[in-house]
């Protein structure tokens, strides 16, 4: 990992009580809190799913979406899980603003808190940006990582936890397989560290060499580099993104090449369990990484992801603040 | 019409009970339905004349404004009257984001509907995409065309037919002239739908021939090239903005040209009926299709169009969600 | 002073009652309306800090924040005023919409003043231009000014004198220097304005002779070009930011040299007197205009000033819609 990682010395996801302070990573994260968060986002299933779909426990409270790397999707489910929560909420797309008129990261994050900030949602595209801000605050100021580097994206893989258990019921069960560009993926990262955690006992990648990274096995996976084995057995098919630049660094020979080997058609997926789930955290390739057939199949549970993952969002955002 | 539209079946925006259940153009819309959007805006006039501008109508309700063209005014005045009904509102520039990651418009419709989306505000260049959106999502989601290329732009027509009724009183008395730029202009045609529906017996289009579609009179309307033959014995005068483009495409020869003809003057606008009304949509070229004389004359309603088109707005998105 | 402020007549700030009815400039402001505004403000301190951050002052009330100049930093400022003091917000980036359409600035504010708009809070490039849509709008809107051109910029002058009065309580005891570029700031001119009025009887600017406008001593300021002598007896310095396009129109050789002359360093800072306080509007540029070991030292009060900044503009909001 590199970028502002590299100066880390401690995990400031916890506080001394053990309680949740920030969400940056799900690496280092106790199975409990992991549940509690899962635990805490069936409670607002129902809420999301009533006529007035709001709750006043952030009524208030500032929440600051801290963009540094554009995101609309993101961006709209944190926007609408604080809404929900009566939060107000505040926008801020810094690559047009303060950071190229020269202020530092940490000056503008400063001036924020300033304002009596409750809450900040922060996407960067180097590695350790939340984190840097999470060791910067103050204590009654909570930072959640919606996506940094190559680093982490943890309420990526907590809806994704939750939509297993959803599912499947138990972990302690299940032979999972992340499947694609695990390389630069921050919600494969993620996703790995939370099914481990959970108890999961066989996580697999299956992935071109080129698109794993070195040592991979070190994060407790299973390595394949073929479908027909890598899916044979497998309960939850969890899909990754290929970003289209990965074919202009030579990295991949072309999207159709990608595609025939491992882009999840209806007869691949036919290799896993019958009754295996497929996942994908979206904007979802067609034809490249997922075949439509599976997208909008029997088998996929894409948009229940979606969700449930705004609940998942207010737990986390209700859980940091107390509330 | 081309585009999305080709693939058109029957006009979703009734439901079986004959309820409005989108809003997608004015065209097949029953003069019940019209009438019952302008009585309903009436009452709320007084909602956005008084001093706390707020009703509980779409509490927990989230309408998101897909704006897939850019328009800041007319997201503003969705964003306004959501509002003021007080539903939780997300704007989503499309343009800078998903789409440029290869997301298809139906995979970013699934997915804000997977958030429990219960409104879309929908904008976009291509004609028909709306009713593709509407066709698509579950039925507890509501649609409006918030302009979809030369197709339809209901709520302007609809804000019109409103500012029409509040001075002239009855339809079935009046002449009506649309001057402009018909060819390119959805504004005229849901103008046209709405007021041959809503009755009005001579609807007249006002054009150089370049500017007018093929075979219009079949719309409804009488066709004149000539200012001083259109506007004789008119009541209401809606004029439409030029856009520049159309001179470069060699259209019309300048704007100079089409001000000495077309531009609504003080002399221009006296060949009409003494007390007659002249609209506009805005935002205005003055100098070129309207003269700034008569554009703050004192029979321009172009500033009370648009105080209207809030409480018609808030008058659809209440219709349409049944509160 | 050029641009639109050379048609003004009059300033339309305080009605005949002489309560504030826009806030423009700190020009002319008498001292009593400058108190109230931040003996207003001290009762909002409370409202920010404590956990439920809103009060219902403005509940159902549309403000919009018109930026013709991008300024994430400012708009957030008011953005979060406005929704603590639970108004209905909507921003407006006008750059990218309607003026590029051609519509005129008075065509784009009556338009969201027939919205029924309750406040205008405008940044402009060109000054004068809040003043011009001050004299236009109806009665019952008010403008605030956020920034125009190198005109005015009252919030932050205003919040600066808050600072000023919370850490050195009496304004005629006090010497205050100004550091930097006076020429370009709009900061500067409502500083100056703000002090003189209030009371202070030594206003010293200090600044490199290309930096200066012509005869500033009519301001009523001491006029130095050297830190030594213009420091010497100070007890509020107030530093500007130095605009980095400064160096390319050789006004200025390099940013290392006026780091050297009139970069706010401990040595320099030693010259005030020892209870001094350093002010800066932000965003600093660090090791331009100022050093780290000021910026972040005890002597500094610049996050205290965001703080300040959102009760000033709360306070201001507030006494403008007189509830």
């Amino acid at each position: 990992m590199t970028g502002l990682l590299g100066t880390m010395t401690h995990n400031p996801q916890l506080n001394r009580n053990g309680r949740l302070q920030h969400l940056l990573t799900t690496e280092g994260l106790p199975a409990p809190v992991l549940l509690n968060i899962l635990d805490t986002a069936e409670s607002f299933m129902g809420v999301t799913e009533r006529d007035v779909k709001k709750v006043p426990l952030l009524r208030g409270k500032s929440v600051f979406n801290l963009f540094f790397e554009p995101s609309t999707r993101t961006r709209t489910t944190f926007e609408i899980a604080a809404k929900r929560l009566s939060a107000d909420v505040v926008n801020l797309n810094i690559a047009a603003s303060s950071q190229s008129k020269g202020e530092t990261l940490l000056d503008t994050v400063d001036n924020l808190s300033a304002m009596h900030a409750d809450m900040f949602v922060v996407r960067h595209s180097q590695s350790g940006a939340p984190h840097l801000i999470a060791r910067h605050v103050r204590p009654e100021i909570h930072v959640i990582n919606a996506g940094d580097g190559r680093h982490a994206h943890p309420t990526q893989a907590l809806l994704d936890m939750f939509t297993i258990r959803r599912y499947k019921r138990d972990f302690h069960t299940l032979r999972v397989a992340i499947v694609g560009d695990i390389l630069h993926s921050r919600v494969a990262r993620s996703q790995i560290h939370a099914l481990t955690t959970l108890g999961v006992p066989e996580v697999r990648v299956i992935a071109p060499k080129t698109l794993l990274p070195a040592k991979v096995e070190r994060l407790g996976v299973r390595v394949f580099h073929e479908m027909a084995q890598g899916l044979k057995d497998i309960d939850v098919l969890m899909m990754l993104r290929l970003q289209q630049e990965r074919m202009l660094n030579a990295r991949l020979p072309s999207t159709e090449e990608y595609f025939k080997y491992y882009g999840l058609t209806p007869e691949k997926l036919a290799l896993a369990k019958s009754g295996a789930i497929v996942l994908h955290p979206g904007p979802m390739n067609r034809g490249v990484e997922i075949d439509s057939a599976v997208a909008d199949g029997s088998q996929s549970v894409i948009l229940p992801q979606v969700t449930f993952g705004i609940a998942v969002r207010m737990a986390v955002m209700s859980i940091l603040t107390g509330t």
